[in-house]
């Protein structure tokens, strides 16, 4: 198989060779919005159920208080510390998506790397290159399998997240190539993770070790933890295991050369992508009609809307994410598309069930999964047409800097209203200037 | 898919409602087997570098010295007990084995258990059922995609000994249907390990992984950390995930009626089981002619002896596992097949060397992989006809209650050298008696 050798070689020396001078300034600049993103949604995944109980049940285990958990007022170990906050960030359907993978990127990599950032003395761009770096192995590894390694039922941020945390962490742990390798090895064996869970907390367990396994991996490979030359392609490696032919190019093709990160999107709203150009109108419309009464809500999109939104009884915060008429009610009846809109009250707000009955939604295989057509009937009996060619948020149509940093105040507003992020957002811009970043999680963490 | 839900359910409801009083006398008797062996292979491995690089990183994030590490003086949090003591139950090819799955069934199990059982009071036999239960649920498991699982490159203890282990630590922590099936949905989004990592510390990873992780599965689920209520046979699910149309008949059929204990075989010698019926061929005729000078040896054996094990040229410990030459040099060369016999030094012997040159071997689908015969031809020209028709430790050839003590008595003669193991063995044979059995593994560290 001699033909399949030498690729997880290839994605090793990527990451040991890779200097900060390699990446270029608008890469940078994407690798700031995905850390504003992420501090966004881990702030409103921090208090959520499963980060409760895992804190809870891995605090009876942990000795150190070494690393910060975002949003909480508790530390704990650095291994620990990585699984909370990755688990935490993606526990909303409001993390940011690799599109051609569907891979949530930000959330395994980020908290291996903020974690070993308060243990050894990592700079802003120290932080930035490792987490490019992070991101560019799990997509490519990702790449080579999509879209059936997704379709097939696995969680692809955990399964590929656990590559590009141990890749980030061994960045910064400066390991050499072989080393690497190594980590890369350690992570394939602990790959895993199944859509099945997706909707329970069980999801939690997977995207949290992702974090957690990748860092650890590396930590491992830096005391000489070995493992196999070639864990991804090898004859009993990763992609034969899961019973795919991966397309290899994929991995290799322009590698260091073009950067997956800035094929990132992020989310306005915290509800199923498909959902968002509806929502893009149906805000847009409410904005110049506040008090307007409506009788009837028609929407047109992409089949994919229906066959995963279409879903006009639902009744948990948790099953609202993916209900097209309940977003689309809950938009009509506050204006908002925010996390508020996404929980358990919000389901049962009187306002909000008597609208959701009026939503109905056509299939079309015209529009892109990104596009949409609404048409508002109100009960004067006028129809007010709206459409979005590009959900915000799209890389077609991206989230300003504005934009995310709203993101991220909003959150934080419902999290601690009197906590200033503002500090927050001042340090993730100015991360490349930046000597010692072990501070930079702690500015996410409420005054006590 | 209605046919196949309810499978994990099923899986979940044999481990909650079966009663000590529910195990026949034999299975009893071989779990407290299995207990002997899996103190031997532990103790053979607990000084390892897998295990020595892992004990050093987890101390580093391990708050609590909760709980026994097999072997060893230092003490460790629960969860970093049971990654270390399986991990290094596991390092050598020297472990129980579920022959119809390959599933080296102890390994993950037990250190879930016993890590446990230093936490909460577990009686004797409270830990022989919930390890009874946990071997069960990892076999059917494994049987339902045997053998194509294990043969596409799936390390089949690690992935599934997390079911195992999840199912024997929610057995002994009392949880309910509802709860023993969240255990197995988060020990199922776990579930890792690639073959392809044999040979290298990257093994331990998921071994260790499979014991922390299924027995975390099971704290989390005590937690309220819920999960999917079909992971395995779910339409996203574990099979469906790993493309495996399982036979799920295998996993149902006579549930709680036979028990897959029963099917365990266990090693005399630290090398791959194949070899194992030339050893006993050869270690007999040595013992009776301990100075006869050899000329040449023929194997004749099953294929997959030479498939597996024709390598004449091995250079390290490792590989002279899994070398036939190399095994039947050192037996002719020490009349041993020990721990000592499959070391680097015992490669580097120059008698073993002298001899490994004479070893042939013939391949004869006429045999069992438990059979073989050797024709020994010494110095002075006559042929040693000798054979073996199943080998010792095969489950129709089975160690001794006795042989079992040896081994264990015989590997921590090697490892310390004065510490007597009659206690832990008496406290093996007397764990149905036992009140509690926190002290258990603490009769396998030496004093200090």
């Amino acid at each position: 198989m001699l033909h399949r050798s030498g690729v997880t070689q290839s994605l090793a020396r990527l990451v040991v060779e890779t200097r900060w001078d390699d990446i270029p300034s608008p890469v940078r600049h994407q690798a700031k919005r995905s850390l504003m993103n992420f501090f966004a949604v881990a702030l409103a995944g921090c208090r959520t159920e499963p980060v409760e109980i895992a804190l809870r049940s891995l605090a009876e285990f942990s000795g150190g208080k070494q690393v910060t958990v975002v949003g909480r007022t508790e530390r704990i170990d650095a291994l620990s510390a990585a699984f909370l906050n990755a688990a935490g960030a993606n526990v909303h359907d409001f993390c940011d998506t690799h599109l051609r993978t569907v891979i949530h990127p930000t959330a395994p990599v980020a908290p291996a790397l903020l974690a070993l950032a308060e243990l050894r003395q990592v700079s802003g761009p120290d932080l930035l290159l490792a987490f490019i770096l992070g991101n560019e192995v799990q997509a490519r590894v990702g790449l080579a399998v999509s879209p059936s390694h997704y379709s097939r039922g696995w969680h692809i941020t955990s399964t590929c997240g656990v590559f590009g945390a141990a890749s980030g962490a061994g960045k910064l742990l400066g390991l050499d190539e072989r080393q690497m390798i190594w980590a890369l090895g350690t992570a394939a064996t602990q790959a895993a993770g199944l859509c099945e869970c997706l909707g329970t907390a069980a999801k939690s367990a997977s995207v949290g070790n992702a974090a957690r396994n990748g860092l650890w991996s590396a930590l491992l490979a830096e005391k000489g933890f070995d493992g196999p030359p070639e864990p991804l392609a090898g004859v009993q490696g990763y992609y034969n295991a899961i019973a795919e032919t991966p397309d290899l190019s994929l991995i290799t093709d322009g590698l260091g050369e073009s950067w997956e990160i800035m094929a990132t999107s992020y989310k306005p709203y915290p509800c199923g992508f498909v959902i968002h150009p509806v929502l893009d109108c149906v805000l847009d419309w409410r904005r110049d009609h506040p008090t307007a009464e409506v009788a009837r809500v028609v929407v047109r999109g992409n089949p994919l809307l229906s066959d995963r939104t279409d879903r006009p009884d639902v009744s948990t915060g948790r099953e609202s994410q993916v209900s097209l008429q309940h977003a689309v009610a809950a938009a009509l009846a506050t204006g908002r598309a925010g996390l508020d809109e996404f929980t358990d009250a919000s389901v049962r707000d009187p306002d909000v069930l008597a609208l959701r009955g009026k939503v109905e939604v056509i299939r079309d295989p015209a529009f892109s999964t990104i596009a949409a057509a609404v048409d508002i009937t109100t009960a004067d009996g006028k129809i007010h047409k709206t459409s979005q060619s590009a959900a915000r948020g799209s890389d077609v149509n991206p989230m300003s800097d504005k934009d995310l940093e709203d993101k991220l105040r909003k959150v934080a507003a419902g999290w601690e209203p009197r906590h200033d992020v503002a500090p927050l957002i001042d340090a993730i811009w100015a991360l490349e200037g930046s000597k010692d970043v072990s501070a930079l999680a702690s500015l996410a963490v409420p005054s006590t």
